[in-house]
This record gives structure tokens, sequence and C-alpha cells, in this order.
């Protein structure tokens, strides 16, 4: 949640405590705001465990599934967009083995193309064309409602447990490090690219054991590389 | 809707105005806070054409169907409740052939029990035993977005097509070729490890675009990492 509104933060905490969702992670918000929303109705105790972080990787290190929401409009995604009652269902699964995060954006600007590159998948609520933008605490319930409704259903685990959000930046790290000492052509720092690595990776799905098994191949590469380069110089 | 606070009446006007109802009636509401609301953020055509009525009679006097929210709670309700995934449907199927009142009492009393009698039954939604009471802007947003929901409408198709088998078995053959350039220390060439590497890649799930992406990746890196082994060989 990235919130500077603290009616914003207020109401979102409430819905988190109405439904039943209590870790509330808050994203460098200015004090201010989330000061004023400590009075929210009935969200006290949501409220008073809240986290403030300082990057959005540290709000997610330990969630194995980090999905986006959005009110899409004009811009190009890069990332699978799911309606939120099709989301839904997937992440009730997720929770059965592993946490998940459903990340806000501010009410203004949603979230940025580089929030989004440490998404899995993005979700909407579907609002109509001509107004498509809802208000953050509103849009928030909607999404929590929907990942309590029908929860009497059975759902089916995932097999395996997925790799957290940490250890997938560590991949991401590893492999940008093996294309720097390769000297992969297209490479550069630009947050184009960065993102578009950033959900590649997000994109494979990878399992805890997977993880360690590429990171353990990549490292070796990137040993490699870069032995053989002082080794030359 | 009974309101007494600008901003839920703001808000309930931009769910409304979201999910494409148009009909808002407020009964009995103070001046000022029906003047306050006129800033709500996307939702000035509802609220120009908001009326105000003085009797909730008055309010759903064209209304065939009259249901009230609750929720719930210690009251002994005289009517017959349903949750709002089941009584949505209801109102869907209503609407086809006559228009439907949705009733929302003050966010801090609810509806009376006289405005519960103009009610043909009651609706809530699913919130927990600890803290059942919503904000009133919620609550709204919740029971219109459950009105519209899968109202007919496709699924989204997920973006792109699966990478072929082909370009998959690629990647393995590249991987494998890096993973000896690399000297990966647990490399042989057994059918389980082969296989281990082989299923790994599987998991990825690879759409054909990310395919090429990371094979590019991959092929840049046995390239450096040969050739740098034959300049010093």
């Amino acid at each position: 949640m990235d919130a500077r509104n603290p009616l914003n933060i207020g109401a979102a905490a409430r819905a988190m405590s109405n439904f039943g969702f209590h870790h509330l992670r808050v994203v460098n918000p200015y004090d201010v705001a989330f000061q004023g929303a400590r009075s929210a109705v009935g969200a006290a105790d949501v409220l008073a465990s809240a986290e403030n972080c300082e990057t959005l990787a540290e709000a997610i290190a330990d969630c194995s599934l980090v999905v986006g929401t959005t009110a899409i409009g004009h811009r190009d995604l890069q990332h699978s967009l799911q309606r939120v009652e099709a989301g839904a269902p997937v992440i009730r699964a997720h929770l059965a083995s592993g946490a998940c995060a459903l990340l806000f954006g501010s009410e203004k600007f949603g979230l940025s193309n580089k929030d989004m590159s440490h998404c899995h998948w993005l979700m909407h609520i579907p609002t109509r064309e001509e107004h498509l933008s809802m208000n953050l605490g509103q849009a928030v319930a909607i999404c929590l409602y929907e990942l309590i409704r029908d929860s009497g259903a059975p759902v089916e685990p995932e097999k395996g447990s997925a790799a957290s959000s940490a250890e997938v930046e560590r991949i991401t790290a590893t492999l940008f490090a093996a294309l720097q000492a390769s000297g992969y052509p297209k490479l550069n720092t630009s947050d184009s690219f960065e993102g578009a690595v950033r959900r590649l990776v997000r994109r494979l799905h990878l399992q805890t054991g997977d993880a360690e098994f590429l990171l353990g191949m990549l490292r070796q590469m990137v040993w490699k590389m870069t032995k053989s380069g002082q080794a030359k110089g």
C-alpha cells in the first residue's frame, strides 16, 4: 500500500479488519498520513501492527506471490491481467502454502511501472470504461471481499512452495550480474530493461528448490566469466 | 441512502458511477452533508442528478423490489436475510423487469426497524463476527460490485502463447552447454541430472517471447565462456 491520504489508509485498514486480514505494510508513507489514519473505526489492531517499509522490495520480501492492482486505462501493461473474481481463487489457493502480497498504488497514480515489475500478475476490478478509477478504500474492500467470498468452496492447494520474493530478487540480481559479465549486448541500466528482466524472472513461477538450483547455476557462470576476465586482464 | 457524512455520500456516488448505477436518492439529508459531497471524484453526474427525498416511502415509490442492507449484529431480524453473493443474482433478475431500491442506513445506526419495514428482504456482507460494521462507502461499493460481477463478461485470455516443446528443448540444451562451459560442479551426464534440469525448465511455463529472450541470454553467456576458454588455452 502506497498511500498519502490518512483516510485511505484508515479505510483500507478497516476493510482488512472487517474481512480478517491483519498484515498491513505501508511503503514509505508520509508520516502525517500514517498518524492521521490511526483513528479509523474498529481498525485499531490492524493499524497498531501495521509496518512501515522503506521499499516495496522490503515489504514483499517474505511473500511468494505478489499481485498488483490496477485500474488499467491507457497504459500498456506488460503483465497478465485478471479480473478480481478470477484472480481471487488463485490467491486463495496460494495462501494454503505461502504468503501473498496484494499491492495497491496511490489513488491518484496507481502503481508505477517499477512497482509492477515486482508483481507476478495484475488484477483489476471491472469498473465502467467511462469511470475506471476507484476510491482506494473501496477498491481494497472489494478485493478483500472477493478473497473471503465463497470461502466455503474447497481450494486445490498448489504443489510445492513458491520461492519468496527475496529469493526471486536474488536470482534477478544474479542474472543481471551474469548478463553484465557476459557482455550481453542489449544490457543497459534503463528502468525498462531492468523491468523486463524482473518481469521475466517472475513469470517463471519458481519453486523454492528450483530457485536455489537456478541460483547455483547462475553463480557458477558469473564466477567463471569474471574469473576468466581477470585471468586475461 | 440516509447519510449524514458528505464523504460517505460522495463515496457512495463514486462507486455508483464506477459500476454504472445512476439513480441516487438521499432521504432527508442534512443540507450541509449533501452540499459537501458534491466534490466526489468522478461522480459529478450521479451527484448532480441525485434526488433529495423527504421520506423513505417517497424515495422507493417507483421501485418494485426494495432490499435493505444490514450488518446484522444483535438485532432480531424479522426479515429473510441473504448474503450479498446470494442476493445479488435475485436483484439482477428483477432488474430485467422492474426497478429495485437498495437501501443503506447511516454508518453509525444502520437502517431503523421502520426503514426495514419497507423492505422485501435484507442483505448483508459477510464480515467478521468481531468486526461487523463496515464503512458505508465500502459497503455500497461491494454491493454494487456484486451486482455487476460475473455479468456474462468473457474471461480475459492469458497473454501470449506458451513456448513450443522445441523452443523449450533448445533452452534446455543451451543451459546444459552453459553449465558445461562454466565448469558447474554437479554436472554429469547421468539421466537423473539431465532429467532434473529438463523438468526445471519445463516448470518455468515459458511464453514464446520469454523463451527467445532467455535463449539469447544463455547463448551470450556460452559464447563468453567458451571464447575466454579458447583465449586462455
